[in-house]
Order: structure tokens, then C-alpha cells, then sequence
């Protein structure tokens, strides 16, 4: 199957640009950056040194003929494009027929209400929000493998909805709001030069107090209350996210771990049991890690992932596997 | 007046060495390591490259001579041993009249139960925990100024305790837990060898799950439960803790905002409005960055410290400094 | 005496306010940006948090009202503004009868065909050149101490010709060009967001080969033929240079040695004897570390200086120092 | 085939362990720590949280039954041990018929007294040094096919060998030393706890000069003298050499392109033209990274690789697919 990526010049295009190359049963057909891209014409390797000798091909801008050759040529459709622009591509190219991949947060809350309350502008194609199958790969497994556009979760989610969702399937959740403390690399700020993430300004520190927009992806998805703090951390890929949970009264050890059996099975997830999760053990890798301890009825669970895999372009290949039939971690897990 | 270090040769004895010797009214007396240290003899700038010429006296090993030369020459000793070595150490420099300053966590907690469950050891001076004054300078400057033997506060406690305690003394806080999800620098950990410290092996991760010695000490000088969890965090030096807090019903900003007024005239207390503060905001600055924000009755305050200053040789200079009857910040601010 | 930075919002210039507040015989009177830059009207501590209670005065624009402003009230002009624009500023401030101080590399090279060659512009004011005095404090003290216009020297020059030139006012130099592998931290970049500084993309890489502007810089004021090879590293502050030297036939160490005494009195130059320097042992201190290591004619220097302070702001206000007659380290060594 | 790591707690060990799981025709058959190591019963993962999954087995002691274990199971030992250990268990695997792939320097050098000179001991097998091949994969397959003991070449000459080799093969080089300015990431320090290694302590800085066991090494493979220095640098993968070469008078541009052409076809060396080799582009990669640019008859020749692949691991697989007749880089490239 052939696949194209809208945005590739960025982190988690590239990163997706990398995946497809090596996966044994697609070939990437063409890499596309906007027509004002000053990375246009550029080669992929030229941006990210690593690649020399796998990604040597240009970056192509997204004109009307390029419009034309996807049309031709493309099976799946990946936008790694900036919200407000998925929005609007998408339904160009479902109507061509092709499966759409969206990484942006185009599709992923319910209400154009939202999106004017999170992200800023009115959304255009409130219709298709509730036809995108949200890409949680292993609670949406069914959706996305028929869906025709797939919302793909954002990273904080990711890790929060695994982290979460069990103790919420099994009902061990208290009324409580969730407390989500996150910690995410700077690739998550995005590869734009800018001064927040110049390498001497960049430290720890939080950001979007109460208002950031995966906080209504989470409860959205995870239907529950959180309250989801981010911080920008000095580190490149990985994101930790810590969360007090408060349990319900009398709930076991044993209820919590056999809540967590659910994802006993799935292999881009790690149950750690007695280990610690840490950023340097997700790094590079297509997990997400998943540890709890828990005191009287204060559980605290860990979750860990790297952004750019798990939290978006190795979800995106996870979803494209499913929508292809293929176990979930081909070309994910060497 | 002349100061002893005793424990010189680690991070937060080192700090204090490079802070006396700059004090306008203090004189470093001399330099200790234990009579087993391989640090022995070697000059404090062998080990830190940043004080050649400031810090070129060696690193005398602590025998029975030396004691006899710190009771003839010293008038205050600070200890920068560990907790347990501090606790046996403290008595017999009080006996010889001199104001002991200990940087450990020797002297913070108020019960030998404290010291079983929380440091493992039996604390064989018991009697001298009432008279230890809390170093906490902010809080508790006349006790401090008076007392034979300071306790100077832990790290995490010191921002953490600054943070809250105006919320605790104007009554704002409700019956819940406050929730303390709290990062240091590396220096946190001390400078002994070990893998844990490894510069390849270093990466965020939580530790000390619902048993860190701070919990108490934070709980017992608040008056208030706090649920505290620390991590460890890729940079050197800083603590940023991010607090969750619930407040009682219908505790306005205003309130919050006038419970804060309480530090405003602190000069080594930074209340930031509506910055954010960060690691780098406080590295190798002697304050506590404290910011708050208010949505409904859940608060989120941010607090920030160097943990070798404002979280140890910062704090203990501050307590030498009112037991001299000097600003708190003399010697701290250029 | 009064102080004007022009430029105050790179790191250079803020660097070099946050000394001029701690100075005790300066006082910072008011720190200018361009008229267009988007700093205008932010406080300094806006950008700079390590700063907030220090630096709180807001950044001016550098419009007509403002050299009125300056030519009333400033006795000295500090520059730390892009060499062009260097060059076009000075004689405006050295018309007041103002002593200017240009930490740019607009007035450090000999001829306009150099600043053609190496600048990439034409430079308006050659008759300048000639009355500058050449920033580089320990060598040129008088002439720094004397002259209307201060090219303070630029960061690896100031490392390279500490290094260097002890050894050529000896005659210990072979003919061959002495070769300079230097690597410098990312402030030497600029703030000014970029690709290229962005927190995911630095790393230790070389750049600028046989065509770097401090190549005739250090070659100039060296009297000798250089190979210098600048390299990005990744870390915010300090440049390291190793630097082989081939000796004449026959130079002993005890010769070499001897050289270097010409700096032993020096008290911002630490001669490191068999101690090896290193980009710890340098950061935010004011001093160049120097050591080297000799077997038979092959000579290797080492030298560190934190580009910021020696390499910048440091050197400046030691130059300020100078002009007032003033110790070099006032200001400077805690 | 079957594959024994001797010494697979270090990072080379664990690294490799992890290119054997994944290779699609070699299986891990155990890994083995000295019987005292504090690892000892670990899982590798235990260690290496990123491997959790692929590498859970647990660390065996290296005792009596473990030789009886590998004599009838393993058909490839890879020693991953010091370098005085390798020298005295390599012999033993040998009798057993094995084939030993050595990663340490303990069978690189050609007589006992470089290794009195280089490694401080008296070497007991002096008798194998002639015997073993020098795992230099692009310039050494035949030899490495055929032989019962590799001596898999070092990191810092793997990257200067294959830099300077052709230059050296086609006469080009001038009679001056060739002068490399190397540094490593603090992997290549090892894993064991040092406060050389600890976090806070790692900063550039030189080390070894004039006499690192890689010198030999280096010119006894390249046939011409070399002033080799090493730093240690703050990233935890990677070694980038600046290789400063005097090339014979009246070589031209043309002449140095063509002698690079040897590499040309070779999968794992990447010739970047005019792009610069940087650490980032071969962190986590398999390959060599190599450029040059000219001037006159100086050349500067660049080279990176990641220390614990091309530098070690990687091209101990290397070694181990010409012994099995496979493509240099099965394993290694996606």
C-alpha cells in the first residue's frame, strides 16, 4: 500500500517518513510540504542528518498537482499538518476515496464548541467528527480498522487514556477529578524555531494551566474528570506523565492490577509491575509503560511514552496496521 | 566569625565553602572530610574546577585533633554529613558552646518513630529535638537566631513549605490531601559514584513513592497532609514543585492572593504575578520563585528553588545570617 | 559612572547589565533594543527570570529621543549590537564625547577589505579602525584605559590569544600555522530563534571552516598564521580550545613555562599548571583557564573561558574597569 | 547460529545483545556476567528499562558450568570484558573451537610492549596477536571471514581509520602527524559508577593526551603517525573527530574525492559530501559519517559515528555477518 505524508518537514511527519520506509508492506509514495514551506524542494536528510541514505527524497509542495498525483497514487493519506489545516484536507481527500490518517487535533473532540473553546477557530466540518474514528489503537481497534478518516489521540492522551481507562472500565474510579502531572520533551513543541524552544531558554517549567486542549480529549475519551497539567521538560522525545487517582472506597490491590490485565496482551504496551517508568525507557521505542502503587484508597499510576512514536507517528503506523489487517506492531517492534 | 564546614567535599558543603568565603562578615575556618575520605588532602577546588583560587585550601580529615582546633578557633559549625553522622556529630560541638548549623536531616523531625520509620535508624539524642530550631528562615527567624542547633529545612520542604504556609495560616486550605508532584536536579542526589547518577543513566522518573523522608518533614511544619512525590530530573541543580490544592469553598482570588502578601517582603522570596516560574528561572540564584493560579476552588501553586542555595547552603547562610543579626540576604544578593 | 547598553536583549548585553547593577562604582542608566524588535517595552526580566528583581527596568527603543536621553545622561555606551550596526553607531556616540564600548566585531579587524571578506560588508567608518583599542584587557591595558572607542576582543580570540600569545612574545613559535579546535556553547549563537539553536537540533558539530571572521581576528592581534575550526557544542555556555602548537626545535617546558609567567599575576587568568580545564570549571566565572602538556616540539593548549563573561560582557566590563582605573576584576571576582 | 555475550551488563554487551535479538539469523543463547558482578541474576532489562521485552533474561555467572554450558551451545563468543580479562578467556574459547569476536583492545596491538606501554599489563597470549584479524570490516572482510579470533577495532579508530585509510591508500598524505581532535560521548566511559561519569560532573574536557592506548592503534592500522587527543563530551552517545591532515603538496580537490570513492559502495559508510557530520545525524546509527573540505594542501577531514554501534556493537555484528557470509549491514539497517 502506498502512503503519502502532508507535513513531513516536522517532527512527527519525519518520524512517520522513517517508519513507512523500513515497514514491509508499504512504500512511501511521496513526502509533501506547504507550497510556502521554506523546506520545499529540500531533501527529508537535509533536516534530519540520521536520514541520510533513507529519506533522500524532496520534499514536494502540496500544489494542485500534487493534489492530482495523490489522487492517483496514494492508498493511505497522513496529515502532519497544523490543526486548522487538517481540517480543512481532509475532506479533499476522503472525497478522493483515500484513507485519511489525521496526527493533527482536527478531529478528535466532538463539537465545533470545542474547538472554538480550545483551539481558536470555528470548525468547518463539524459533520465528519463523529464519522473519524478516535486513533486510540488499543481501546478502537474495530473503528479505525473501517473508519475512512482516523483521528489519531494526541500524545498526552495516549499515555493518559492507557493509563486510566482500565481503572475506568472496571469502575474503580472515584467522583474525584484525576490528577494528571505531565512532563513532555521538546519535540512536542514542534521543530518551528522559536525562542521558547531555543536551546538555552528551554527548562522545566509548566505551560496551559487549566486550559490546555488535550485536557477535553482526555475526559472526552476517557469519560471522566482530569485535571492535566503539561511542563515543558529539557529532554528531545519522551513524555511522563504521573496521576493521583483517587479510588473509590475499599478498592484492592488486587482490583487495580486486575483492572490492568485488560491491556495484559497488547504488545505496544508494558505492564511494569514493580518498575519504575522513566523517559530514557520509552525513548526511541513504541511503547507505552505503565506502573501504579497504591496506598489505601491514593493510587498513583505512571505512564510513559515517546511523543513522537506512541504519541503520534508510531500510533498512526499502528492504526494503518489495523486498517491493513496487520498486527498492531508490525514495523513498529524489530 | 569564623565557620567550620564539616562534610565539605560534597555538593551542598562545597556550595556553603564558596558562600562563606564571599561573606563580608564570615571567615572559612577550615575545610573537613572524614578521617576515611579519598577526598583527604585534596584541595576543595581539585574537586570543583569552578573555585580554583577561590577554594584552595585542602580538605582536612576529621580526627581528634581537629576537634580540638575547631573548639579553639571556630564559632559556628556546619555540618554537610549525611543524617545519620549529623546526628552523633551535633552534641559534641554544642558542648563546646559553638552554634551548630546542620544541613542534614538529623535534627528536622520531632520523634525517634520518625527516625525508625522514615530514616531507618535509632536517633540517640532525642532529648536535643525540641531545642532544634526548624531552619526554615522565613518562618521561624527569632527561634533560629536564638537557638544552639538549627535544623536547616530540606530541600523539596523548602519550597514546598514556603508555598503553602500562607494558605495554611489564613485558613484557605480545605480537609483534602495537597498534592506535591515535585522535581530535582541531579545534585539532589549528592555527588557519591553510583549508577543512579550515571550521566548516561540519568532520565526524569518518580521515586520515593508515598515514603520520602520529606513527607513527613513538609506534613509536621505545615500542619496540613500532604501527598508528596518526587522525581528525578535531567539538570543539575533546581527543584520545581508543582502543587495541587484544594481550596475551602468559596475562597476567592483576592484571599489567595492576600494570604501570599505575607512573604512580600521577603527579600529571598520572588511572588511572580502570572509568570511561570522554571528550573532555569532559580539555578544558582538564592530565592523561591512562588506563582499561583485559581479556577474555582482548585489551585495550582508553582514553586521553584535552587537546591543547593534557597534548599541548603542558601538556607544555612540565611540562618548564620540572623544569628548574627544581619539581613537574611547578606552575602546571597550581589 | 553611568551606564548605556545598546542591544540589552541578547545574551551579551543582559549579561553584561546584570554586572553593571552588581558594580559598586556603576550604575546601569538605561538598556535600549531597536525600534522594531519586539522586546520593546518587555522588562529584561520578561526575558531573563533569573533576573526578575534585579533587572525589572523595561527595554527602550533606540529611537531619536532616546540619544538625546543618552548624550544627557550616559557617560559610557556599551554596544551589544550586530557588527553593521556597530559600525554605524559609534561615531554617533563617540561625537557626544562618549566613551563606547563595542563588544560587536565591527571595529576589531584592521581594513574594510577584511570586514569585505569576512563580514560581507563594506565598512563606512576605516578611519576608526586606527584610534580603536583592541579589547583584549590583559594585553593592551593602556591603550584600553586611553581610547575613545573599546573593540572589546571577540570569545575564541580571547581564549586562543591568552593561550597563544605568551608563546609568541617569547619567539617559541614554530612558522607552521598553529592549529584552534574550538567548540563553543549556544549562547555564542545568539538568542534569536533559529533552526539551528532549537533545543531537538544542536549538537556538537563544526561549522564555518577556513572562513571564520575570528580566524583574522586572532591572527591580527597574534602576528602569527592560524588554522581555526569553531565547532557548536551542546551546552548553553563556555568555549573549550585545544590548541597544537609546533614549538621550535629545541624549546624546552621549563622555556614554555617561563612564558606563561608574563600571566601569573593576571586576576582573571587562572594558569591551570597540571590540571586540565574544562567547560565546568569556566561557566559563569570571569576568568580564562589556561594548562597545556608538551612532549618534544608538539605543544598542546588547553583554554576556557565562559564566552558570556571573559568572551564578552566579562571582558567589556573589564575594560570599563580600566577606563576608570579601576583593579581588572572589580565587579567581576565575588 | 548462536551467539554468547561474555560481559553483557556494560553498554557495548547490552547493545549488542540487543542487535543479536533482532538479527534474523542469529539467536542470544545467554549473557554472562563475572562471577562477582553485583548484577549477577538480573534481568538484562532490569538494567536497560528500554529493553524490557526483548531482553528479560536473567545475567548468569560466569563459573565452571558456564564454560561446559557454552562449549556445547554457542557457535560465536563475543567478548564484551576488560581488557585484560578478554586477553585471558579468549584463549580458552578458542581450544573450544569457538569463534570469538573480542571488543575490548586486548588482541588490537601487535606486541607485548605496547601493551606494557598502552594498558599497564604483560600480555600472556602474545602468540594470538599475529593470529587475530583486526575487525575493521570495510578494510579487513577476508581476514575477519577466516578467522577463529576478531579483534574488533576500537571506537575512536574505527572513525579515524576509515577517514584517513584512503588517503593513506592513495599516497596522499604528507609526512607531517596527522592531528585528531576527537570527542566521545560518556557511554564510551562505561556504565561502572565514577564521579568522572556522574551527571553533574561531565563537562567537555580533553583527556589522555599524548598517550591513549588509541594512538598505537591507530597508527599501526593506518601505517603514519598521528597526535590523537581525546575529550570526554556531554551527551551520552556519539564520538565527532576533526581530523587535521597535511596533505603532499599539489594534491587537488579532485584527487581526495577520488581516493573517498573506495568507501563509495560500502553500506554502512555514508559519504556526507558538502554536508558536516554532526553527532545527532549518527547517535542510534549504524554508520560512518564522513566529509572533508580543502584548502590549499590542508584538508580537514570530519568523521562521526555512534561509539556503541560502528564503534563497538555494530561492528561487532558486522564482523560476525562476514563470518557467516552475509551483507555487511543484515541487522543493522531497517
Amino acid at each position: 500500500m502506498k502512503v503519502v505524508i502532508i507535513g513531513a518537514s516536522g517532527y512527527s511527519g519525519a518520524e512517520l517518513a522513517s517508519l513507512v520506509v523500513k515497514h514491509p508492506q508499504l512504500t512511501l509514495a511521496a513526502c509533501y510540504v506547504s507550497e510556502q514551506s521554506l523546506d520545499k524542494g529540500k531533501l527529508l536528510s537535509d533536516l534530519y542528518p540520521e536520514h541520510v541514505g533513507l529519506l533522500d527524497s524532496p520534499l514536494l509542495p502540496l500544489g494542485e498537482s500534487a493534489y492530482n498525483d495523490i489522487e492517483s497514487s496514494a492508498d493511505f493519506v497522513c496529515l502532519c499538518t497544523d490543526h486548522k489545516v487538517s481540517v480543512d484536507l481532509a475532506p479533499r481527500f476522503l472525497k478522493m476515496g483515500k484513507k485519511v490518517f489525521d496526527l493533527s487535533g482536527g478531529y478528535r473532540l466532538s463539537s465545533n464548541e470545542d474547538y472554538q473553546t480550545y483551539y481558536g477557530f470555528e470548525h468547518q466540518h463539524t459533520e465528519l467528527l463523529k464519522q473519524a474514528a478516535y486513533g486510540l489503537a488499543e481501546w478502537n481497534s474495530d473503528a479505525i480498522a473501517k473508519a475512512q478518516l482516523v483521528a489519531v489521540a494526541g500524545c498526552y492522551p495516549t499515555a493518559a487514556l492507557n493509563a486510566l481507562k482500565p481503572l475506568q472500565l472496571a469502575g474503580l474510579l472515584a467522583e474525584q477529578p484525576v490528577i494528571i502531572n505531565a512532563v513532555s520533551g521538546v519535540t512536542g513543541a514542534g521543530r518551528k524555531a522559536s525562542v521558547g524552544t531555543h536551546f538555552c531558554e528551554v527548562s522545566l517549567a509548566p505551560y496551559g494551566l487549566f486550559n490546555h486542549r488535550h485536557s477535553p480529549e482526555i475526559e472526552q475519551h476517557l469519560g471522566h474528570k482530569v485535571l492535566f497539567t503539561p511542563h515543558l521538560g529539557n529532554f528531545p522525545r519522551g513524555i511522563l506523565e504521573t496521576i493521583y487517582v483517587q479510588l473509590k472506597v475499599d478498592v484492592t490491590p488486587e482490583q487495580v492490577a486486575q483492572a490492568y490485565q485488560v491491556l495484559a496482551d497488547e504488545p505496544l504496551i508494558r505492564l511494569l509491575g514493580n518498575k519504575i517508568p522513566s523517559i530514557k525507557g520509552v525513548a526511541k521505542q513504541p511503547f507505552v509503560d505503565i506502573a501504579w502503587q497504591q496506598q489505601g484508597s491514593q493510587l498513583i499510576v505512571m505512564a510513559a511514552i515517546d511523543n513522537l512514536l506512541k504519541g503520534a507517528a508510531g500510533q498512526a503506523l499502528q492504526c494503518i496496521n489495523l486498517a491493513m489487517g496487520l498486527p498492531h506492531s508490525t514495523g513498529l517492534k524489530g
